[in-house]
């Protein structure tokens, strides 16, 4: 589709993709927002000429603070309302008085405007669905031999993560502090934390709600899931490490993650749906799926010196999850548990197979025995104060790109 | 304190308790009330007599699903209105035409109104601090010699829980299912679970928050715990065993948690103040308090047949929790993690050192070698179908008695 809008060949934001966040628009507020190329599309501007009358919505629809009440109007809904803005931007479909209203009300320079946390997230769920990461985690933490955890093949084994400190990009976040026990100590020191990680990760949103008692099946799942996220699950391996027996993760995790500000909707992704892994041994019965359901997302991240070049640190693939997130949900709402719009399910950390395909520093730099060195020579561990990581995730094919712009935090020294 | 209201020698609502729920009013809907005695209070019906006028509040104040707003306006605020409502229902203090407008505006039956869920909680964190259910659990599922791991007496263990599950006492929830790992199988079976479980806590209540990246010391927790409820973490254990290793449990507690539905503030139970276990070793200088911050909480659960008299099943006592409220919100927050409004944190099962006071299945019946048994003759290894049960929780001494009163759950079969 071609676009009256400037598109780069290279946009995140191409007429294919028309993703949905909240962005601060100079005299109206919180507002729900498309972004086509550079330009943020307000959609409250669009329904003041009366864009989405048809379907009912009033301007104070698009004046939200967060997501959540347009997500709960459901995905057909979501879908018209995407289609409306597609045939509204593309090259022939507006008159000149048309583009010129929309430019007064509704467009505006994306650099212009700052996105917000696009949802209020009830609960967020981090999965571990990387073979390749639980493997390797596994190596180094555990048993070579035995990497994988006896579970590991018939779960998708997942945990609660924190709410409250989900971040959207941009936010600076202070390196945390906490109790780590040094290697040969008889006793744990409070220190800031001197290992600082990031996990690559992606994130599903919840779109429809299940009763409390009911489940999901993976039939149903997608219909469950509105779209998708970057994830950058910020963890101090020094504080995990001491903490995580037998309970898991906790302050190694729950300080801040960081989220990408633009929900990218299943239908904008689905021409690039593929087979996931083969599964073996075979899962239970309620594990069980048809059709493909692992998605071809190229992921990326980068670290960025206070002064000095971004390098690329990892290159992965969303295609790589070992459990699709049909599953996932199905395994999540087993027993019954209730999904409330909003609530964001993680991947866990997508590794690929080779070592530059790794999704965080503690297997990239295996633990640290192995630094990263970066373009101006200085040598990465794990995070340094200062450091800027930008993750970045894009599907392309044949001439089409759909992406889902920058998660990027900036560590600042402890407080 | 004497009340014109008639109230038992045994009730929890005394005069000096005044807690807040959400009830169901006929003709109002969801409001903030207090109980005392069998009598509930509705605010919004005393805010019409002009009861709160001096302290600004309007009767929509009172009008809400949940009481986070309310709490939002700070400890003292909600000591002031206790205050108030203490003083009018003193003997002698109101008129008779006074009275006869409190019962015609604001007063109740407690059987005739439903209590509801008193807070939107945005997170939910559970704690691991009895020393003799970690002890336990350690026996049974580890080393008996080294039943406490390295980090527990240095860190107030704890880990992140379901909030979408949180249901207040009177909700019937269904035996979940899920996967189970038989002891002498290859692989695992999808089944309901066969060792349903309940676990005696309590919770508290966030009332304050802080911005994300400052931490609360342990000096100033108390300012930010607005009261406490009963806590019921429901719990199936043979799902647990299965799937919590390495990031701990999940679905085997995430399908359904039983929260008490008044909220007793903390100037409630200040009378009963004590001090803790001794810690040794020595905790590092974030986790060290001045004063006493352990409650003498009696608390006990019972377990009632669908055709059958209830029995007593264990007695314990929050005063044995050996990490207190201001350790665990020093150390959740030491990393910048920040607190919302209606958070909630469990205390984690709290056990004493005799058999009688185990607060949980699993430990009173040794993981089901010594089944408890009923007086119908019945055994109990875990919670059957169609039992209830019902948490307990009471302050009392020197006349003075502060109650959380119930919090009950019934068990359904399996869907």
């Amino acid at each position: 589709m071609k676009s009256w809008i400037d598109i780069k060949t290279d946009s995140d934001f191409s007429l294919d993709n028309i993703p949905f966040g909240i962005g601060l628009i100079p005299g109206s507020g919180k507002c729900i927002c498309t972004r086509i190329g550079d330009t943020i599309v307000d959609l409250a501007g669009m329904a003041s000429l009366g864009y989405f009358d048809h379907l009912g919505f009033k301007i104070s629809d698009f004046e939200k603070p967060v997501m959540n009440d347009f997500i709960a109007k459901g995905k057909k809904t979501a879908c018209r309302v995407r289609t409306i803005i597609q045939e509204t931007f593309t090259t022939d479909f507006c008159s000149g008085t048309d583009i010129s209203l929309l430019k007064q009300k509704a467009l505006h320079n994306a650099s212009d405007i700052p996105m917000l946390m696009p949802l209020q997230v009830g609960d967020y769920t981090d999965f571990y669905s990387s073979i390749e990461h639980a493997t390797n985690v596994g190596i180094m933490f555990r048993d070579p031999a035995n990497a994988l955890l006896p579970n590991w093949r018939h779960i998708p084994v997942g945990y609660h993560g924190r709410a409250s400190s989900i971040v959207v990009s941009g936010t600076e976040i202070h390196r945390p502090k906490g109790q780590i026990k040094p290697a040969h100590a008889d006793a744990p020191v409070f220190s800031q934390t001197m290992q600082l990680d990031f996990e690559l990760e992606t994130a599903f949103v919840i779109g429809k709600e299940n009763p409390l008692g009911d489940n999901i099946s993976t039939a149903e799942a997608e219909d469950y899931i509105f779209g998708m996220v970057l994830f950058n699950d910020l963890s101090a391996r020094d504080i995990q490490s001491w903490e995580y027996v037998p309970l898991g993760p906790f302050l190694s995790k729950n300080f801040a993650s960081v989220i990408s500000p633009w929900i990218v909707v299943m239908d904008a992704i689905e021409p690039f749906r593929c087979k996931g892994p083969e599964q073996q041994p075979e899962v239970l019965p309620y594990l069980q799926f048809e059709g493909d359901h692992n998605f071809d997302i190229n992921l990326e991240v980068a670290l960025k010196p206070e002064k000095g070049k971004e390098a690329s640190v990892c290159k992965s693939n969303f295609k790589y999850m070992y459990w699709n997130m049909s599953q996932q949900l199905a395994h999540h709402t087993i027993n019954g548990c209730n999904m409330r719009i909003g609530d964001l399910c993680g991947s866990g950390t997508i590794s690929g197979s080779d070592a530059g395909s790794f999704g965080s520093m503690l297997e990239i730099t295996w633990k640290g025995t192995k630094p990263f060195t970066m373009p101006d020579g200085s040598e990465r561990k794990f995070i340094n104060d200062n450091d800027t990581v930008i993750m970045r995730g894009f599907c392309e094919k044949e001439g089409l790109r759909v992406g889902f712009g920058d998660a990027v935090v900036k560590i600042l020294p402890a407080k």
